[in-house]
């Protein structure tokens, strides 16, 4: 394939409306999009002025890549529904394989911008790492040359390594998410202000990503190995069992992880 | 007591450093450090022009307030050290109770900057919310103003109040280093650069504090109840078993606050 310059995104939601607003910023129109859902797609389609309709066998044949914006649980039946063609077929999923589109469409691929997406968020195209796969080399360079135009951070991962890098994502976000959500439990409940915990949590990530690694910055008692503490956490919390069951659970890898970098 | 004015600092370290160097760029000029631990504690004391000594007998009792500026374990101890005067003596940590102090000095109380230091790391203090408590309500009013010289964000908590402060702290910056910290391993055995995750992080960070809870932001599939990827990720993670019981302990913590807040 010599250039993706004609593009279909196939999904209304969060990652489609994100990817669709940071090609449009790059001036790149999006050629069709196709969305089950009326009011998001319509919405979203009016916008951009971009073609829409709600049934993928509207797919325009002329295509050089369509882009699957779904939900993971949703790409094995999508895969099957996109009409066979010339075009490179790429799903957008962190931990989906590339085989759930393998068995179908000759050329295809991932799109993985590894970043949490909100519909109603501007995001900074240049700050995301976006990871790649093909099924067939020869669509590497046209597939990279197309996501610089979104980043410079452009990577080739195979599947295996593009779920472990979801995973990294996981624990780095998700559960980074759940350790404030813990807290403004805690800090509600005290009656004080969840966001006076904002400059300390900022402080923290700066000092994590400055360092060689966390672990060289990890502070907090149970990284002293203090008892006496731990165990008044402990009480404290008992009016609220899975606080609780968190703190005593990552109070104990903390001590493990010291132990075995000592 | 009508001003806090002349103050002396006992410690070296972290808390002490950013204490003397807050003041110092609001012209308050600490009267005496005094310090164990020679080098630390003359070089500290040389930069800022503060007379210094290791022997906590040469405390100057003209001292309006004394501030134990040491670790939690170590704060029993010191407490019977420092001689007996009219200064109100106070610690700076979290998790102490008032009581290790009260029992010996007449007039104490806890000054407690929540805030992630580091003796190299220059703190903007007017971010940092300080929580107070004091065993004589006369001392209030010196201690708060003595207070705001460094930030508005001056509350007063009792003990009890205190502690579940600094355990929101630890689930919002400890237990979040320990999730950058398995990230950069994951990142790390998959040869990439951990500082991918950093802007993603951020974002993470904006969003959970720009909800009403992190709850209504959080994303991934523990949330997604996507159990197929739960289990893809649980056996990629077969290789690493500490951080397997982890992933699939938090996950399985998302997945119940999801339940409750349904």
């Amino acid at each position: 394939m010599n250039e993706i310059s004609r593009i279909a995104v196939v999904g209304s939601g969060n990652v489609a409306t994100c990817l669709i607003r940071g090609l449009a910023e790059r001036n790149f129109q999006v050629s069709q999009l196709i969305s089950r859902n009326q009011i998001s797609g319509k919405l979203l389609a009016e916008r951009f002025s971009i073609p829409w309709s709600s049934d993928l066998r509207d797919l325009d044949p002329t295509m050089d890549a369509v882009f699957l914006c779904v939900q993971d649980d949703q790409l094995p039946m999508l895969a099957k529904s996109v009409p066979i063609g010339n075009y490179l077929v790429l799903h957008t999923s962190g931990s989906t394989d590339l085989n759930v589109l393998a068995g179908i469409h000759s050329h295809c691929g991932v799109f993985y911008p590894m970043q949490t997406f909100s519909a109603h968020i501007q995001i900074d195209w240049s700050e995301v790492p976006i990871y790649l796969e093909c099924n067939h080399p020869e669509d590497e360079t046209s597939l990279s040359r197309f996501s610089h135009l979104l980043s410079p951070k452009v990577f080739f991962q195979n599947s295996e390594e593009r779920m472990r890098l979801h995973i990294s994502a996981v624990f780095a976000c998700n559960f980074t998410n759940l350790m404030l959500a813990c807290a403004a439990d805690l800090m509600q409940s005290n009656h004080l202000d969840f966001s006076d915990l904002k400059h300390l949590v900022k402080l923290t990530v700066n000092k994590a990503f400055d360092a060689v690694h966390p672990d060289d910055v990890q502070t907090g008692p149970a990284v002293r190995n203090d008892l006496q503490i731990l165990e008044k956490h402990r009480k404290s919390l008992s009016l609220s069992p899975e606080l609780q069951g968190i703190y005593a659970f990552l109070s104990e890898a903390i001590r493990n992880r010291a132990m075995k970098n000592k």
